[in-house]
C-alpha cells in the first residue's frame, strides 16, 4: 500500500512539480486503496462475481422496488437499470466522455483541440468538485486569494473545514473591476509559499464576467503571482456560458491559464446546475490540465477517488443518467441557448431598472452576466444591507441577499422580466425610508 | 455570528453534556451561519423574491432542459419541479417525516413511542453519513473502536481524513462473535477521554447480527464502557432488516442504546441504499436521539447543515423525489420484504454449500444476515487472502474480495441462488491447489 501512494506522489512530482508542492498534507497522504471498489473493478465482466455488496438479480441487473422504477419510467429499461445501481466512484465513462466533449465544444475556434484537459471527475455538485480541491490543496494556514464580495460558502468549505487562511482584496475599485485583486490579496506572502485562488466568472454576488481587454491584463496578473510561487488558479465556472453582452468573451479563463507558466496549476470546476439548468440533480466536474491517461492525470484522480469515496462514496447515479438524456442529445446546445436566452430578457430589464436609481440612494456595481445583479449602499447613507434586506422582508414582500456590510445581491434568475422593475422600486424605496428614519437598532 | 455559535454550543452543553464533550475542534467550531440559504428561507413565499441562484420561470417552478424533463415523466408535474429545483440543504421536509416514520415502524412493539428520535438529516448516501460523524466527533488523535475485519472505507472517512486512530479487537475469537470487541478496543485508553465506536449490524464484511442473549451482552458492554467516558456510539445501519433467521432480532441496536447512560451517545446511521435497494440514488440519513425540535435536536442540525452545505451544497433533489415514491406507498413494506426473501434464498443457499467444506480448507465464521459471508484461510495453509483472489480471478474466473491476512468476503447479495454452490465449489478448489502448489511470489 505504501508503495501505491509513493507511486502517485512520484508522478505529480514528476510531472506537476508545482502542483505537487502545493498539495496540503491530506493532498500528499491520499491515494486510493486497492480496497473492495478496486478489487470489484478487476472482478468486472468474470462469470462469477461474489465482490460488491449491491442486491443484484444475480446476472447485475437491479432489483428495484416498483414504485422506484416506475419513477424512472421515462427512461430506456438499460438507462433505468444504471440510474439505480451504484455509478464508478469517479462517474459514469459516457457522462465524463461527453461532459469533456461539452467543455470543449468551441476549442477548435480558439487555440486548438491541443490543449489538454483531463476526463473530468464526476462530484456530487459543485461545491462538491471545490471541497475536494480544499481537502487537496487546502490546510492549515494555507494562503486562499478570494475578490471581495465573494460566495460565503467559500469560507467554509476551505477555511472552516481545512484550516486554510482567506485572504481578500476589493473586486470592486472606483466602479470597475479590479483584475488586480488575486495579487493585491497576496500581497506580502513569502515568495515560494503556494497559494490558491478562487476565480468565479460570471461571478457570485456580482453577476461580471471579464471584457476582452480585462481578461488579457488579468491573466499577466496571475502570470506575475505564479512568477514567484506555485499558485493553484481555480476557476468556478458555476454559470459558464451566462453571458449577455455580445462583446463579453464567453470561455472559462481556465483555456487560457493552460501552459502559461510551470509554477501555475489551473482547475476548472463547473457543473450539470446551471449550465443544463439541473439544480436538484448535484452533479458537478473537476478538470485539470492534463491529458486524459497521462500519468499526472491518473495520479490526480487517484487522490480524488479517495477524497470522494470517504465522504459520499459515490456520486449520484440517478442524476448522472438523468443528465445523459441532455448530454446525448444532438444539438443540446440550442436548448442550453433557450435558458441563457430567457435570463438575457431578465438581465436587460433589472439593467434598464437599476439605471434608473437615484445614485445617492444605490450604487449599482458593473455586472453583464451569471445569475445577479450587485448594488452597494453609499456609506454616506449609515445604512447597513442587512438593515435594508430585513426592511424589505417586513414591509414590502420582498426577498434580497444582504453581504455585509453594504451590498445587497438581487438574483434576476428566480424572477420574472416583468416583476424586475417593481422590485428595483420597492429596493428603492425601502433605502429611501430607511435613510429618512431615525436610527434604530 | 459568534453569537450563534455560542448559543448552538451552550443548547449542546445543557441538553447533551456528553456529546458535547466528544465534539471534534471543528464539530465545536461549525454552525449554520446567517448565510445565502439562512437568508433564502427567510424569504420563502414573499411576492417578489430574489434571493436564490437558481434559475426558474419567476414563480418557482423549474427551467428544465426538455431531455431532463422527459427523464422524470414518471413522476407527477410537481414531483418533476421539486426533483428538477435544489432540496433544502437538511432534505425535503416530507422525506424526513416519511423516513422516520419508516425508522420507527415497529416501534410500539418495542418499547413504545416515548423513546427520542430526531427528524433524520438526508445526506448524499450512507457514507456520507458516516463521514459528517466523523468530522463532529472525529479529529486528530480521538480514539475510534472498531471490531475487526471491518469496511475498509471506515479508514479513510475517520482516520485519513480527520486524523482519527482507529483501535480494534477481533469480531471472532473461536469461532463465535465477540461482544466484547469494543471494550477490548478501548482498554487502556485513560478513563475520561471521550471515544467513538462503530457498530455495523447486520455487519460488512461479516454478515452477522447479534442474538438476543449476545445482545444484551453487547449493551452491558457498551454501558460499562459509559462509565468511563463520553461516548458515541454510530450504528451504522446500512443493512437494516436483512435478517434471515427468525430467533434473531431485526430491529436496530440504536433504540435499546437511548437514554441507556448519560454518557453514550447513540447515533443512527441509516439510508435508501440498501433498505430500499436504491444503490444509485445517494440517499443516506443521520438520526440522533433528541425530540424533533428540541434545542438539542436543532443545534446538531446547525452544525449538520453547515458540515453538509461547506462539503456537497445540499443532497439530491433528484434522488429524494425518487425514493419518495416508495416511502409515500401504503404497504411498502411488503415490497421491501420481497427484496429480503430473495436474499433469504441465496444465504441459504450459501450457508448449505459452504457448510459442505473442508474446515482444513475454509473456516466458515457465523453469519445470519446482510449481504455478505465471511470465510477465513486456516493459518496452517499458508496462504493469503490476496493469493487466493488472484487465483481465483486468473484461473476459475470468479470474483471475491480479499480482506488481510486472511478474510475472504462473499457477497451473496449479487449472485444468483443457483450460482453460489459452484461459487462456493470454486473457492475450495482454488484454495486446494494453491495449498498443494509449491510457494510462489
Amino acid at each position: 500500500m505504501r508503495d501505491l501512494q509513493a507511486e502517485v506522489n512520484a508522478a505529480l512530482e514528476d510531472g506537476a512539480p508545482a502542483l505537487f508542492r502545493a498539495l496540503s498534507p491530506l493532498g500528499r497522504r491520499a491515494y486510493f486503496p486497492p480496497d473492495i471498489p478496486a478489487q470489484g473493478a478487476q472482478a468486472r465482466g468474470k462469470a462469477l462475481n461474489g465482490t460488491i455488496g449491491q442486491i443484484t438479480d444475480g446476472r447485475g441487473s437491479a432489483v428495484p422496488l416498483p414504485q422506484l422504477a416506475a419513477a424512472l419510467s421515462g427512461l430506456s429499461a438499460e438507462d433505468r437499470n444504471q440510474a439505480l445501481l451504484y455509478s464508478p466512484i469517479e462517474g459514469m465513462p459516457e457522462v465524463r466522455k461527453l461532459w469533456r466533449e461539452w467543455q470543449r465544444r468551441h476549442r477548435s475556434e480558439d487555440s486548438g483541440d491541443s490543449v489538454p484537459s483531463s476526463l473530468p471527475l464526476v462530484t456530487a455538485g459543485l461545491t462538491h468538485s471545490l471541497s475536494i480541491l480544499a481537502d487537496l490543496f487546502g490546510g492549515e494556514g494555507k494562503a486562499l486569494a478570494i475578490p471581495k464580495p465573494f460566495w460565503g460558502n467559500y469560507r467554509q468549505t476551505f477555511a472552516a473545514r481545512t484550516g486554510a487562511v482567506v485572504r481578500t482584496a476589493p473586486a470592486y475599485v472606483d466602479g470597475r473591476y479590479n483584475v488586480h485583486a488575486i495579487a493585491e490579496a497576496l500581497d506580502g506572502l513569502p515568495d515560494g509559499e503556494p497559494a490558491v485562488a478562487l476565480l468565479n466568472l460570471p461571478s457570485n454576488p456580482g453577476g461580471y464576467s471579464l471584457t476582452a481587454g480585462e481578461r488579457t491584463e488579468m491573466i499577466a496578473s496571475l502570470r506575475g503571482i505564479a512568477e514567484r510561487r506555485p499558485f493553484v488558479v481555480i476557476c468556478d465556472d458555476a454559470y459558464a456560458g451566462l453571458v449577455f453582452e455580445p462583446e463579453i468573451p464567453r470561455t472559462s479563463l481556465f483555456w487560457d491559464l493552460i501552459g502559461l507558466h510551470p509554477n501555475l496549476v489551473p482547475v476548472k470546476v463547473d457543473g450539470a446546475t446551471k449550465e443544463f439548468s439541473y439544480f436538484g440533480g448535484r452533479i458537478g466536474f473537476i478538470t485539470f490540465a492534463a491529458e486524459p491517461g497521462s500519468p499526472v492525470a491518473l495520479a490526480l484522480e487517484s487522490k480524488m477517488k479517495m477524497l470522494l469515496r470517504s465522504v459520499i462514496g459515490s456520486p449520484s447515479a440517478s442524476s448522472q443518467v438523468v443528465l445523459l438524456q441532455a448530454l446525448r442529445q444532438e444539438g443540446i446546445e440550442a436548448e442550453v441557448e433557450k435558458v441563457r436566452a430567457l435570463l438575457e430578457t431578465r438581465y436587460h430589464a433589472l439593467k434598464a431598472a437599476l439605471a434608473a436609481t437615484d445614485p445617492r440612494r444605490l450604487t449599482v456595481l458593473p455586472f453583464n452576466s451569471g445569475c445577479f445583479a450587485l448594488v452597494e449602499l453609499p456609506e454616506s447613507l449609515g445604512l447597513t444591507s442587512e438593515q435594508v434586506r430585513r426592511h424589505l422582508l417586513d414591509h414590502h414582500d420582498t426577498g434580497l441577499i444582504s453581504i455585509e456590510p453594504r451590498y445587497l445581491r438581487i438574483a434576476h434568475c428566480s424572477v420574472d422580466a416583468a416583476a424586475l422593475p417593481e422590485l428595483v422600486r420597492r429596493l428603492e424605496i425601502g433605502v429611501t425610508e430607511l435613510a429618512a428614519a431615525p436610527v434604530t437598532p
